[in-house]
């Protein structure tokens, strides 16, 4: 394969330097490019293709449990941005004034939305009125501003797209169920559609929204073993309501606060997809994420009825989201170019495959090569597709629970954290002085207080005191 | 009808105040609020469900031209923006300029998109360098923000949604190519599925995009005789690739300027399917563009079997969109209220029709009611909404056709122009001065030079000098 030297060559091994072989995939397998605004995107049309499927996928998902999408205005007076203490102290330093509208300075300054519970509270206040309107589960796709002093495409920009769910109910028990609703409905499409295996949890207070009752997240962890949040799900409780006057008047004629929530994904899952199955030819993406989920590549497509055979072979397997690779590039470059780019599988026709009646079906995620006879074609890579997609979810699932440790005391617990990349499992207190520690002591933060609690010991592997929770800790992005 | 009284009186009729109807039309039928900023709006999902509709429609017809989406970012440096020179004079005076990021004051002002040529073609000064990356044609959904100093919903608001198309070409006459096939995209959509009859022309050099060499319209009237320009594409020429250096090597080796295009069209359509259908019981929607086409409601739903038969007929109409109106509102009100709503076919089924083993429907254009058995329900559903939709283009057109004026003189044209609300032909010798003038005198503009070209007369009907063209006029949103 000495032709394909070239382009693989451009990219960084991954073991020798992580992040500049994320840089290089982003760049080479053609997702996003830099914009003249430091710390914004391009979104290149490899990349939106994903968005777009992660958009529909969600956003079916979402309609299925009620969802109705809205749009709301993209600025957020001063004012407004003010009224819950609490979330204006967590947002008001990293968002973008708006000062003067034409020629004219504005009388009052307006950021551009770092997120939208004020906004949603504003409409709320003036649209709720009576238990009858209630639940409202509104949600919108749109783009945040956020002035982050670092970043890097995906994982951290000052804009990005994403869509926030906001509801408002009757009851704080419905508030809850709803909160937890939309993070297993995050879960099950990171699992199923991402093959990213997530750990469901609550954060610490000192990790929670601002201005949530209770936050909870889905953390992956990437191959590099640093800790990915790739979905949160807020409890506001009546904080909000209190704060912006959202009240209803309910059955027994009597006014009461509703009970919020609020929930997103970003485009940062795109860099979770790059780093969790991504290799050192580049890009893999899972066949249920994939814009291309099959390439078919003429080989000597010089040849008589070659190409005629990819086009057929095309017309075929036209369930399938399905391309024919017919430029005039060399079959090495082509092999390569669909490597660097992610795509599930590739089918190579040739003149002898032509005279044998059968195709090679090569695996982007483990290269393996299958001939299979034309007669079972579709059966054949719609089987194959099915198999990447469930060993995709079970390797990453596998990476995780290799570099998943736990750690009983202080010192066990630092050792693990310095030398083995990934999560950490230890007991809390629940003392945000030890998370403080850990922090300032090791980079790592508390990740998660996970769904599924382990007692691996009774103390606190920080301060030694009795234990309340276990928590998942690690290094993230 | 004693009942539906109180819901309808609820909106002005529309002969006795237009723009108070339209006003009432979109907060009765819940399509958008007023937002605190002013001028913005925060769409409802009854308007953000047509939104969904309209993107679905034009994103199909879009890629199966070629088109691929990307996102650029929402915010363009000022010395971007005045890289061309006629296009900053045109978006200068109205955007909204951000100055700080966070706490810090920022070194060059940003201003939000009012539209991304810019952004584009600093992209594509630095992506393009041969001839095998043309042409480019890319897209992209997100929202812009003109300064607006007088708004109206979805009409003229200071952010709105849209998608914009940007392309890059190797030569001018597949630029005139491609600007010419999306222009037949709008009008083929605006016919097709909003029914709404477009005249296609190009805009005289007053009225074209700045920094465009020609912009072409689409042009449609609404119920009260104004025109309302509904979707535009531009051919740039080389103007935007000389400004931002957008070169890229062809094929005999040389460096060559790119051809640019670009084109739009806005949630405004949304107001003109209101203005061009609506009447005075609300909203009337095209079946091809309803978020739901068809409404049950149970009459007398308190029987025993009502309420089970309405969703046994849904599920056997689930090859549309359906819904039963199962509330305990009374059958009067929810008649009312699904017509408010723009629904285009209404099934009624109680207790004698069950009996009889028929149901009454009832179309929302005409308000016609017919019987139909039960065996025959699906096929008569289709049939009708198929009906409503040509019958509701058809209705457009006429309304459009004896709304459409011929003036060969001054007089005749300022008499048509004052009397006769609706487009006013005549024949105009090509200067601006003329354009002015019944500007300045009637408050009309010229709409476009059609396509259709058709000899009024030799001479121009403001200056008597000979004429070049044939323009519409009127009076615009």
């Amino acid at each position: 394969m000495a032709k394909d030297k070239k382009m693989v060559e451009a990219i960084t091994s991954m073991d020798e330097d992580f992040a500049q072989w994320y840089t290089d995939v982003v760049k080479k397998a053609e997702l996003c490019d830099y914009a003249s605004v430091k710390g914004c995107m391009v979104i290149k049309p490899a990349g939106y293709a994903i968005w777009e499927n992660i958009q529909n996928e969600l956003d079916r998902r979402f309609k299925e449990t009620g969802v109705q999408n809205v749009y709301m205005p993209m600025f957020i007076p001063e004012g407004l941005l003010e009224k819950e203490k609490d979330h204006v102290e967590g947002f008001a330093p990293e968002v973008a004034w708006v000062t003067h509208g034409g020629l004219e300075p504005l009388q009052e300054r307006l950021c551009v939305r770092p997120t939208s519970e004020t906004l949603f509270c504003d409409f709320y206040a003036k649209d709720i009125h009576s238990y009858r309107d209630l639940p409202r589960v509104y949600n919108q796709w749109c783009s945040v501003v956020r002035w982050e002093k670092t970043t890097r495409p995906f994982l951290r920009s000052r804009e990005f797209l994403w869509q926030e769910g906001h509801t408002a109910h009757a009851t704080a028990e419905e508030a809850e169920e709803r909160t937890i609703q939309m993070l297993n409905v995050y879960a099950d499409f990171c699992e199923q559609v991402l093959a990213i295996p997530v750990v469901k949890g609550q954060k610490t207070d000192k990790e929670k929204f601002a201005g949530a009752e209770a936050t909870y997240t889905i953390e992956s962890l990437m191959h590099d073993g640093k800790a990915l949040q790739s979905g949160t799900s807020h409890n506001f409780g009546d904080g909000f309501a209190k704060a912006f006057g959202v009240q209803f008047a309910d059955k027994d004629n009597t006014l009461k606060y509703v009970h919020q929530t609020s929930w997103g994904m970003t485009t940062r899952m795109i860099g979770a997809i790059i780093m969790v199955h991504g290799d050192n030819n580049g890009l893999v993406l899972p066949p249920r994420i994939a814009p291309t989920q099959v390439i078919i590549i003429p080989v000597q497509q010089q040849k008589e009825g070659v190409l005629d055979k990819a086009y057929e072979l095309r017309d075929r397997l036209s369930g399938f989201k399905v391309k024919v690779d017919d430029s005039d590039k060399s079959p090495g470059w082509k092999f390569s170019e669909c490597e660097m780019r992610g795509i599930p599988l590739r089918v190579e026709i040739g003149p002898k495959d032509m005279a044998n009646n059968q195709a090679v079906l090569v695996r982007r995620d483990t290269h393996e090569k299958t001939v299979v006879s034309l007669d079972e074609l579709e059966a054949e890579v719609a089987k194959m597709l099915d198999t990447i997609q469930a060993d995709m979810l079970e390797r990453a699932r596998a990476h995780r629970e290799a570099h998943t440790y736990s750690a009983v005391n202080w010192d066990e617990f630092v050792e693990t954290i310095n030398t083995k990349p990934g999560f950490v499992k230890a007991m809390w207190c629940g003392d945000q002085a030890c998370e403080d520690k850990v922090k300032e002591e090791t980079g790592a933060t508390s990740r998660c207080m996970p769904f599924d609690q382990e007692h691996l010991a009774d103390t606190c592997v920080c301060c030694g005191k009795p234990a309340k929770k276990m928590v998942y800790w690690g290094r993230a992005y």
